[in-house]
């Protein structure tokens, strides 16, 4: 990162405040922080010091910033379930024979498959994150890393509260702040009432964000009204969920007018993860509602079990049909606003509304090359009146149309290909362990009398 | 085509009518048709004669319909409008100066695209249709063509069934077969009760197709009312529509159930295109109910500016998530049943369900490799109680991961790259064409006194 880099891509879409789509321009980076974007010719004769990185067919973009997401290795294998039966049957017996070292090589992979296609920044809850964090430092993304903590006598198979405070102990402001510790509940009802206000705490005395699943099917709304007699919002509102530096929400699917002013007034952000809602049948979020309140709404994949990939580009695209359909206006989620959710949308989302999710002078350096010398970039017209390049991003292009990736200032995806690690070696690797992984879950549902009273949303 | 040819890829999913999903199997065509799916060191040993194309990290699968599809260069161009206005605004006036030379460009690109991502059968409504054939015929897909006929004096700005007709003449089983000319109507309003009649009429002359778009959007419903005193479907059977060799409509989004049941019993096939209308707000369509009653449905992707990618893979995708969506039920629309629409389902809609669509003896061959050595496939059980290729290819794999494409038995796309034209070439040729298409569009625009009376549905 001591290096200084001149960027020249064809176009740069810079997601600044004027959303401005430049041509002979030029984006200097000096240890890890974007020093200039100007003219082309002005930027290279001044810097001849500078590494130059020519990228001809390609547009520059900020990073994209995958804002839900758990790493995992059971991708296709659960199927066609509603998102309560899914948990019981296949996700929650698995989270009780998981293992550390099939946890981090499952975040090994889908760091890997997120950068591979634009994904700079990931907010992974998932389990054992000391293996997200080296994989994360390895590999070269960011990384919001949200333990998946059960603190309840129901939920015991999860990881604690001490396993979330000593990644905040030992991971804060780790790989030069690549990686981020929140804390994280798998649910609000995952952790009991001395849990939630521990979590609450933890919060607090570390300066970082809390983050939850909450409102993703309807039947949450009467188990909080049953608990607390209050919608969702409310009654995180009432425990003290939001008296945190940065409180965010996967989901929220169901959340009426009343809760999205709250969430509004209360600078809370939420993951929209539309391919995930519709997989598990959730439903239709309000991201327009939301918008237009002013909630930081970003985009997230969900994870591989959910999706089942970790595209981007793809949720950008379902993101706009989802919006559109919902709405019944075509003119409704347009493009610019599924770009803002999936850049300084997601970045405000998880409090670097300053620092990630645009090119810009004095960001950090988060950027992905996307090829235009593809059918899915033809025509490409920059500017004018029939100026397309915004659309072709969220509607045409996919994630195999990046083949650069910097993060912090590195290079960590060129010509299509992991710098920090081999691609072959890290399927290789889940691929080994998904059996054993399996035949033990298997082992221990055949040890229960009944599934049925393994879990009650 | 005279080669045989034996292919070995590690997992071969046939669609046939057991859905098979078979390893240690090798597939033998002959002369471009499928003459053994069987034990691979067994035909491997039969068959030194033949040309031996190894497959490793591979699954084999039928190659994919794409049921409904326009070509052209408008990609990103013309959004955020509802359907009509949309056609009002943007594409009418483009097709009142649309070229033949412009659309011949379209067409080579578009097929390309597909081919790259594992479409080996389009059904393309596009104009100047000897272009398309042309470009079909040497690219090495297989092309229903339909012209893109108005026969009415309000649309005289279209194909006419002059046009239509010397394409059924000239290019009727042109290229082994591989070019399969049907009759086409933008709309059935786009004709006037002569032109529907001759219409019919060709389509029981040539023994072919009738294709048409219909009940797409909500307003239609009122549209046929008005004209006709009844609901389109039931329209359409007066007229005669369904009196031809075989019937095919496009987005039937606003079917009831008794048009569901008159199709169904009339064999009429429908094309599915849901990235489309959700794209366009025109709604769900009952694809649930039309598969239950029997309806032969379709995949297609729509065009380049309805979509805007033609990938199969995503098509697929989006239907499931419609589908589930739709229901508000995750078990919804599965795997199956999407890949068999984009298959065996699209194949039966275009009379070719016996001849293509499954990897099946006595089939053509028409193939597509998809990789596994990647994320999406990571991890992949072809068979027992947690089998997820399907679920893979459905939800995980994009067309990217297509890296071979056979076609009546001749392999067109090799190690990801077309092997009868250069993309680039493709491409060029319509960044060449496009300003002055667009420049003449403005002209005829600017040259009318207004828009208003351009286009009543």
């Amino acid at each position: 990162m001591s290096r200084t880099t001149l960027y020249t891509p064809d176009i740069v879409l810079t997601m600044d405040a004027e959303r401005r789509v430049l041509t002979d321009t030029a984006v200097l980076v000096a240890h890890g922080i974007i020093t200039a974007v100007g003219p082309r010719a002005e930027l290279v004769a001044a810097h001849p010091e500078a590494e130059h990185v020519d990228l001809p067919d390609r547009v520059l973009m900020p990073g994209l910033i995958n804002a839900h997401h758990h790493s995992g290795m059971l991708r296709g294998t659960a199927e066609h379930l509603p998102v309560w039966e899914w948990l019981r049957i296949h996700i929650d017996p698995m989270h009780r024979v998981l293992r550390p070292e099939e946890a981090e090589a499952a975040a090994w992979l889908c760091y890997a498959e997120g950068l591979l296609s634009g994904t700079t920044t990931v907010v992974d809850m998932w389990r054992y994150m000391e293996g997200g964090a080296r994989a994360a430092s390895a590999l070269g993304n960011r990384l919001v890393s949200v333990n998946y903590v059960g603190e309840h006598p129901d939920f015991d198979y999860f990881d604690t509260l001490d396993d979330n405070e000593r990644m905040l102990r030992e991971w804060t402001g780790a790989a030069n702040g690549r990686i981020m510790p929140w804390v994280g509940l798998e649910h609000p009802s995952y952790a009991d009432g001395a849990g939630q206000q521990r979590a609450i705490a933890m919060a607090r005395a570390y300066g970082t964000g809390l983050y939850t699943h909450c409102s993703e099917s309807e039947i949450e709304i009467a188990d909080f009204r049953d608990r607390y007699g209050a919608r969702p919002m409310m009654a995180l509102e009432s425990l003290g969920f939001f008296d945190v530096p940065r409180a965010m929400i996967a989901h929220a699917v169901w959340l009426d007018q009343d809760e999205i002013d709250l969430i509004a007034a209360r600078g809370v952000g939420v993951s929209h993860n539309p391919v995930s809602n519709m997989k598990l049948a959730s439903g239709m979020a309000p991201i327009a509602e939301m918008l237009a309140a002013g909630v930081e709404v970003g985009l997230g994949t969900d994870g591989e079990k959910e999706n089942n990939n970790l595209d981007m580009f793809e949720e950008m695209k379902v993101a706009s049909l989802l919006g559109k359909l919902r709405a019944m206006d075509a003119a409704a989620m347009d493009s610019w606003q599924v770009l803002h959710m999936a850049t300084r949308g997601g970045a405000a989302a998880i409090g670097e509304g300053e620092t990630l999710g645009a090119i810009a002078v004095g960001r950090k350096a988060d950027l992905v090359a996307v090829r235009t010398d593809t059918p899915r970039m033809t025509p490409l017209l920059p500017a004018g009146d029939h100026a397309n390049i915004h659309h072709n991003l969220v509607h045409a292009v996919r994630g195999s149309d990046v083949d650069m990736t910097v993060v912090d200032g590195e290079i960590v995806v060129r010509d299509g290909r992991l710098v920090n690690a081999d691609l072959d070696e890290l399927i290789d690797r889940v691929r080994l362990l998904v059996p054993d992984l399996f035949a033990r879950r298997a082992e221990w549902m055949a040890a229960q009398d009944s599934l049925a009273g393994l879990f009650t949303p």
